[in-house]
């Protein structure tokens, strides 16, 4: 493997408030000089609201299960409707924190959905019905937009069950390995390396992270010199990083 | 806050091997151009082997709960005891893993003791005994060595328990805010903010894990962009970047 080159992290800066069938990948290639092999990543919540994934929390009618967990957790009913909508199971529920695992698999925080940067009140995002083909479909319009061959880093932030503060992971991906796999590579001294499987795809959205601000609406960044990473085909996308159920330890 | 700037990952290249009573700082110092405000991200290993944190395995004797373990997981009892001395409590043993929370309060597999990148057969390295000492002590090694005032923060690779792949976390930080505090500020529809607490010194671990390369041993990289997040003061450390054992949900 050639020796690993600098990268750099650049953001997205001047895009547009986001609205339903507006085309983020366009938008991005509007707003940024892009080259082959970039990475772009880009936050959930402009994806969520190009597709429509907006919901008004009055159009929520709470059921029985709503309302019972909005009064243990001292929450909305009609906000816990949405989010169990959202949920195929719920894994936590007490101290004011509502923990699911999505319909796609993710486990995180009142399964993503969210109430920030958003331009009306009373209003939540969800998360993008599938955000690998989100990625995909980002991916498609730069290239129409540019030509260009790029990676998508579809990103939200997640808690995590033993550290404080949320960290910026990938939910959706294209054309960018979200593993990278040592099994059975060695390190300097011959020995079978330790650390066997890297979750390249989360720390590219915790690296994009660290350039945007969740109050001035810098909600994508570019990461690049990860070309060793890409690749032409779209590739497995961020269901690959879901732990199987069968090997969870911690439900 | 001002618009946030682009932001370079630059790896460490031609650190030699570390041993017990190297400067890691200094090392760092004298094979890269560092600048005022610049985070040093460095893997836990090259800290561990100067600070004399390896051990042969042949110097543990294995009591009955490390055969016992050792006999559960498939794994030497020797590890298991090494394992064990760095752990205050085991939170899993099954299916081939060993989970623990470690005396400096951390949760991950093997109490961090980790056998790859070791120069020596049969021997491990543990973490540092107290990561954001060892932190503070690059920082003024850099400091001594070149009169910059860098940041530094000490990472490992850990798993997580609902997605798969490792991903690099800071286990000790100092100069930087290991957590970018958001409660009460507000987004740009003002709006309060839903994500909160963000995780810096993890996000700047895991941007310089992608310039890392686990074999050929690029075991440090330098993070610049990040002022607005460095300090002069050491600050708390990643010890803040632990989830207090009464709010821990999954146990």
């Amino acid at each position: 493997m050639r020796e690993p080159a600098e990268l750099r992290v650049i953001p997205v800066l001047g895009l547009p408030e986001f609205s339903v069938g507006m085309r983020v990948g366009e938008q991005i290639a509007a707003h940024t000089e892009l080259l082959d092999g970039d990475v772009v990543a880009c936050s959930q919540k402009i994806v969520s609201k190009a597709e429509g994934r907006i919901r008004r929390l009055s159009s929520a009618i709470p059921g029985s299960e709503a309302r019972r967990l909005a009064a243990l957790l001292g929450k909305e009913p009609a906000l816990i409707e949405l989010i169990l909508a959202e949920s195929r199971e719920v894994l936590r529920a007490e101290r004011g924190v509502l923990i699911t695992e999505t319909h796609h698999g993710f486990v995180c925080a009142n399964a993503g959905v969210d109430s920030s940067n958003l331009p009306e009140a009373e209003t939540v995002s969800l998360l993008p019905e599938d955000p690998d083909a989100s990625a995909r479909r980002i991916r498609a319009e730069v290239r129409d937009a540019t030509g260009k061959t790029v990676a998508v880093v579809v990103s939200d932030s997640f808690g995590r069950a033993w550290r404080l503060g949320q960290a910026e992971v990938a939910i959706g991906c294209a054309g960018i390995e979200p593993l990278d796999d040592w099994r059975g590579r060695h390190d300097s001294g011959g020995r079978e390396l330790e650390a066997t499987l890297i979750a390249i795809a989360d720390q590219v959205a915790a690296a994009a992270d660290l350039v945007r601000d969740k109050a001035s609406g810098v909600p994508a960044a570019i990461v690049r010199g990860l070309e060793r990473f890409t690749s032409e085909d779209d590739g497995p996308g961020a269901t690959a990083l879901r732990r199987p159920r069968d090997e969870d330890l911690f439900r």
